[in-house]
């Protein structure tokens, strides 16, 4: 493995805790505690993401998410809402008090996304757009960095040297599965990599399962696995009516599944000592 | 996914509980247990087998594993003590109450294993070696069927079937780790197999974590995370030295390390309601 | 990569040829010869395959293959036609003076299968069949040995010791395309394998586009890609009827389709210097 | 497979051929074409660019190659001279006649590219990077769209779909080899790719076996092979001394290997009736 001059961890070093600012106060991703990101893939329309994030925050979900600008295999797909989609994350933050996180996929729209948003994410086919990396290590906002489809652990560290390296130490690593032979899933969790990353690394790791599984019945066993094995987090997809969502609907959650989950992950925080 | 006549589940239907006969009275794999087994990769010498098997049986392992055929990939490797290290395991069995697992490589061998083992192990790289699943399907011995290296869940649970289709139903999956790109770790644990399993079939799940990491300081998050993703077991290899074990010692785990495992684990198989 | 003790080749060492012999007198693959193996998958009756080794033998081919015992990821598919299969393959042998290979899969069957058949193969999913591979290296027929569905390069070669340390040195490889995320072709063929082995290894090397591509369509340009990239021979899937073939139909040729390919390739084998 | 309604192919249907203007007249890119790119993987400095050029274009080669914005897995390796090397590009053209082609990696460095490149490559890691695809569709200069590392085939050619449904239909398609398991080479380079796109698509597609394989010994089988499976040129590492190349040395062939091969492949372009 390369060596790592910031993403690196020195054999018993401490780990980093990110804070994320939001109107209810500092909300917390790293060692120690289990911070849980939801909200349906894509912001569809006003009023139904305003009901779900209320929903979700009722529930004790930390921080919303949402894709305003959604990178999809085919350009004839639903691209998202682009700028009033953003600002419908916004108006959900101020009714909701969570901070929200959302895509960018553009060093042109990191402005824009900046003024809406409280955490900046770099999806799995950007991991490595290194100026996009670039352009968001020199931005003051958190960064969740998701891992490639096809990243190794030592490349995915290495594009987070990336950002580190331009300034922002406040980086969150999510691993969202990678790509295998098997297609039974949509990709495979690599679970082993939380492990590996908090050996390598001092940065916060978080797991998507929706992604990693794209059965929405796997996210539930998914999820707890990636808390007893070390995650610091998870971001999961969860939507009112997964039937008619415009992406990702086989992997979304509905909310009382989402509340069964995580009724049963906090059993799983508290044998872990992690805060939520 | 094509027709399962003797693996699939019916919805809501039954999980299988399979029965291990043992001195000590039946051991069980199934939904509902947390089962586990535990010995070093081969068995290597009569007094150091022993021992270990005395420690692992004092710490509630309920299983003891030792290879005497070992399929190693060179022809120069330590290939196992053959009939020699099947007569240490049933001296271990004897002494310790314990039922023995070892593995088969050849139709020719059933017999003599039989003599000796109480359940027969098909290894990852004879997972479509058909006539071995024939002939291990037409013993009475309980039989575990690890996943191939590069097998889908349908070929696994096809190859099932072929067990099952010629007569033994005491059949048990195991899960031991896919190959893929990544190559920080010896294999990539597919934690989503083990959901995927319970809800195709009714056949009992264990996980290998030894073999899936390749590390040994990944066994234990691997481990939990098995079991809380719904998997009825586990399989360790543990070894009392593993720096100078004649294979697998990388992977391996110190009695010490493997008791502060089973500690953990054990917490968290109350929390999913899983006997042990 | 490990040390190859028979396997390797000293650099710009010379390459073995294997002579197989036939009615008509020997037939070798190696460097400098463009062999080619053709027949159905299976042997599926005896009127249907002496035509189809008639009309092959017409075009210059200069074996025949045929599987008598076919491995079937279910167990509910045709598994071949066995013994009487082997003496249809025998028939068509004394009827057109070609050597006959067919797949061995067990140990137990290896001296019912020399009684028929010139070359015995070892298929994919037995690569590291390691008792098989003992077996096979111990008799005198010649053998060829797929690449295993996921194996590596060196793990092939390694497989391949096992044969030769055994004490047979009449051994051929065939790469037939390894398991990878695309699913447009049933495998990829890893065109690149077989330079490698031309430089680690003195065995010859032959391709076998029909299972690498999965597509009868694809076949030609596979074969004719494999001969230009230094392959020693190719084997080549051609059915009569393939659209009632009772496996593999999707990627076998009908005997037209087949006799283009060959055109073509004899004229790549031409500029290439390679005998056929 | 999803739709194509721009890169699709019907049946029996015309392919195009892409012309690239350029000082010397346009070099064309297709069906019935093997076009050779050539030149280092980074421009590094002025006069060793300048010479290998007009090596390379003695030697009939029909454009130039060379990196000016480099994409790294580490941020602490040499990057690209920017537009300084961009500047030499040009400078190389007007000595050579030769079209040059190098890479974008942000959409805010297209319009300083296209200033001085007379093709745009759009790189494996950003296959993806939808805005990049746009960006690039809306400019009138010819694209090279290489596959991503772990890109399907329809991934690919949707990606592809984003440009041409962008306005620009001068796009040329390029495997340069997909991540597998094996890791003796580089990366797989996918030969089955080229005859796959060839009946999906009317888009011209070219084969880069430098990045394909990663060694400098096997680009010469490789590009062979992919001449007679069906592609329309190749893109070739080519450096004055690999050995102290400042990226991908070990996959660049010294000027007299180019010649080799160069040989090599004309005549069996000359077999194939493919002009160059």
């Amino acid at each position: 493995m390369e060596a790592l001059k910031l993403a690196g961890r020195e054999k018993q070093g401490p780990y980093t805790v990110v804070e994320i600012d939001s109107p209810r106060g500092p909300v917390r991703i790293g060692e120690g505690y289990c911070t849980v990101i939801a909200g349906p893939c894509a912001v569809e329309n006003r009023d139904e993401y305003l009901l779900i994030a209320q929903t979700l925050q009722k529930m004790g979900v930390h921080i919303l998410r949402g894709g305003a600008f959604k990178p999809r295999t085919s350009p004839y797909s639903f691209l998202g809402l682009g700028e009033e989609g953003l600002k419908i994350l916004a108006e959900a933050r101020e009714l909701t008090g969570l901070p929200v996180v959302t895509e960018v996929m553009d060093t042109r729209d990191i402005d824009l996304i900046s003024k809406y948003a409280d955490i900046l994410q770099v999806g799995s086919r950007n991991m490595q757009n290194f100026r996009l990396l670039e352009e968001v290590g020199r931005s003051d906002k958190p960064v969740i960095l998701k891992r490639g489809l096809c990243a190794t652990i030592e490349e995915w560290l290495l594009a987070a040297e990336y950002i580190l390296s331009s300034g922002n130490q406040k980086l969150i690593l999510c691993e969202r599965g990678i790509r295998t032979f098997e297609s039974y899933t949509r990709n495979t969790l690599d679970i082993g990599a939380v492990s590996a990353v908090k050996k390598l690394s001092h940065l916060p790791i978080i797991v998507d399962p929706s992604h990693a599984t794209g059965r929405w019945e796997m996210v539930r066993p998914a999820a707890k696995a990636a808390i007893v094995a070390g995650a610091d987090g998870l971001m999961i997809e969860v939507h009112p009516y997964p039937e008619r969502a415009l992406s990702d609907g086989k992997q979304s959650l509905t909310p009382d599944n989402f509340a069964r989950l995580w009724v049963e992950v906090k059993k799983l925080a508290d044998v872990e000592n992690k805060h939520y």
